[in-house]
């Protein structure tokens, strides 16, 4: 089919270009912004990164949204917060400039990923497959004079995938090795992994959860410490691991599962340590005990299925709040054994900017005319380009 | 500033173009579909209309839309409804594209304004401006495989302007007059007229309400008939003007305001009526004679916009539902003198999709790089591209 767009986009492509990335997570902190630059070079893309940001969300802001996913509202709420988002993220891109040094006139494209209240991929139990993050692109791009693209996800979706997840494009991109396998880690909630075929290798990207990420981790933090996470894992280093309980742990069915799997909250929440808990001698057990176990299941999981399903993979590139956990950190360093273990800062990509620098390189996509989505991963019918573009 | 869209631009103006245009208005009735061609010739441009087409909503459609508007809803309403207006619109342009013969294959581009579930301008009531149309840009993209322009009205109203009206940059563009000043005149609920000064003139396009359009004669017909409207002007042709009303009627002071002004169903609905007739005895006066008078009333009403602040215009082109009612019709030919009173039919511009039309219009300008607003009309501070393009 004839693209009207075919002269732009070959220009576009023609030289580097900076563009913003704006990412705000479904934990509502606030907004993630990596200005970075990107080129062709050969048959492949490169980028520099120039400088992050972050600033949190207001009160307002952070409540508003909460409303909206949690509570039934009136329409005017989400067309409110469409104006309201792209309002705040102006503000921050300038900040981001301003403090970064980076002049605003050297950024040529905006891609925000805008802020998800609604996300129901195919096959999940509501009729309609659709996905909803807000922000408007129009009013971005006018209060900047800047071109914005806008709504990543609905086209994969459109093609029948699951609208995620999307960063597997960019590690795809950057990531891959010419001549061996690697695979990303992302230790969130949950842990998922993307395997990246050496480049030399005709083998799909694929991506899946693997267990557990900081879930249970956290969950046991809480019953018995109150707090929130294992900071720099000092509850985990100073337990010792039960046997009994790892044993039950490493039972779980999903571990040995052969992906694509995606698990969650109802797998390995709350519900999965009380279980746990029921098996062993409360309170005679430490709770460092329990952490350490936990941690242990956790970094066992990650690499039983880099083992059994990363095929060959000799590197792990790990990002996520997990990595900052050093008891689990070195746990999985020894279960991976030959393979090694680094993080996603020592290819320049700082974890907590790594989606921010995902959107800004999708961005860079749309506007050179090239898909952003990996059908192996996300099950799309066939690769989009994703977004919406605004134009001032 | 530098534009990545120049190339694209440029030769998208080159050649004649075929958009669709696709309408959904707030009276939920359906769906209107217009396939044209757009064409710059030498400083203008011009349109060739190839079809038409409209189907009606279903109603699960109709109702999930009202209750999005009138309740508080969860959010996974608006979600899904993005995606269904997107899926409907789709099924709608291939029935189109099979009735009227025309190749989907020969659409360039798709304009949709969407299904809109709320607009509060700059100056209203609530703090944040913002305007929302439902259907997802992206999910039609797909489906279609076809580029996809979508959410008109934000760009205007972050520039400050009412997001509203937007037809007059369509008014403006066809139906101009080289040597003399033209008039378009839309009768809906509510009267209002686009005053096009002749293309030789520097004087800017203007656009105002002048008063009620079906608005009064409806509710008459309602109240004394139980019909919602005054078919083929059958009612008020069978009665008289009761010039004591008419009076009372005339010394409304909107009717004399200077423009800009607009006005809704708060001044002149059922409240206006119920006043009006309290002035009359009833039942002896017949119900034929309120609705001749408030025919007669609507006539001069916008007569009167034209003479006092229409700027010598010579000729008023009419749309909107109000032209199918022939009293009202002749009452305003009357009225206006020497002014020429003709339908946009006459200008191969059917009535009721001219919306539609406006909008494939619209997307035809977004996609060449041209601002679709006009200022003096929304009020925005400045021209903006207008809406957001989804490329399959």
């Amino acid at each position: 089919m004839t693209n009207y767009y075919d002269a732009s986009r070959k220009e576009w492509l023609s030289r580097p270009q900076i563009v913003a990335g704006v990412m705000t997570g479904t934990s509502l902190d606030g907004i993630d912004i990596a200005i970075a630059e990107f080129e062709q070079q050969g048959k492949h893309n490169v980028f520099r990164l120039l400088g992050t940001y972050f600033t949190p969300y207001s009160t307002y802001l952070h409540d508003k949204i909460l409303n909206v996913t949690e509570k039934k509202r009136p329409v005017s709420d989400i067309a409110e917060l469409q104006v309201e988002l792209a309002e705040v993220y102006a503000t921050a891109i300038l900040s981001a400039c301003n403090i970064t040094e980076i002049p605003i006139s050297s950024i040529k494209s905006i891609g925000i990923h805008g802020q998800t209240v609604w996300h129901n991929p195919p096959g999940s139990r509501k009729k309609t497959a659709a996905t909803l993050q807000l922000a408007n692109g129009s009013t971005l791009a006018q209060i900047l004079q800047i071109p914005v693209v806008s709504d990543f996800r609905s086209a994969d979706i459109a093609a029948g995938g699951q609208g995620a997840p999307l960063v597997p494009a960019f590690d795809a991109a950057f990531l891959r090795h010419d001549d061996y396998g690697v695979c990303t880690l992302n230790i969130g909630g949950i842990a998922n992994i993307t395997l990246l075929p050496a480049r030399s290798s005709s083998a799909p990207v694929s991506a899946f959860d693997t267990g557990p990420g900081n879930m249970l981790i956290d969950a046991a933090s809480l019953l018995f410490f109150g707090k929130k996470f294992d900071d720099a894992g000092k509850f985990s280093q100073a337990g010792i691991c039960i046997p009994g309980l790892l044993k039950i742990c490493l039972e779980h069915n999903f571990l040995q599962k052969a992906p694509p799997k995606s698990t969650g909250r109802e797998m390995f929440g709350r519900q999965f340590l009380d279980k746990l808990l029921s098996s062993i001698r409360l309170p005679a057990t430490p709770g460092e005990d329990v952490i350490r176990t936990v941690t242990e299941f956790t970094a066992e999981s990650i690499a039983m299925n880099i083992r059994l399903f990363g095929g060959g993979v000799r590197q792990v590139i790990a990002s996520g709040g997990g990595i900052r956990n050093p008891t689990l950190m070195n746990c999985l360093m020894q279960k991976l054994g030959d393979i090694e273990l680094i993080t996603s800062d020592d290819f320049g990509v700082p974890t907590d900017f790594k989606e921010a620098m995902c959107f800004a390189y999708i961005a860079y996509l749309t506007l050179g005319g090239l898909p952003g989505n990996i059908p192996s991963v996300t099950g799309a019918q066939r690769q989009c380009v994703l977004g919406s573009i605004s134009t001032p």
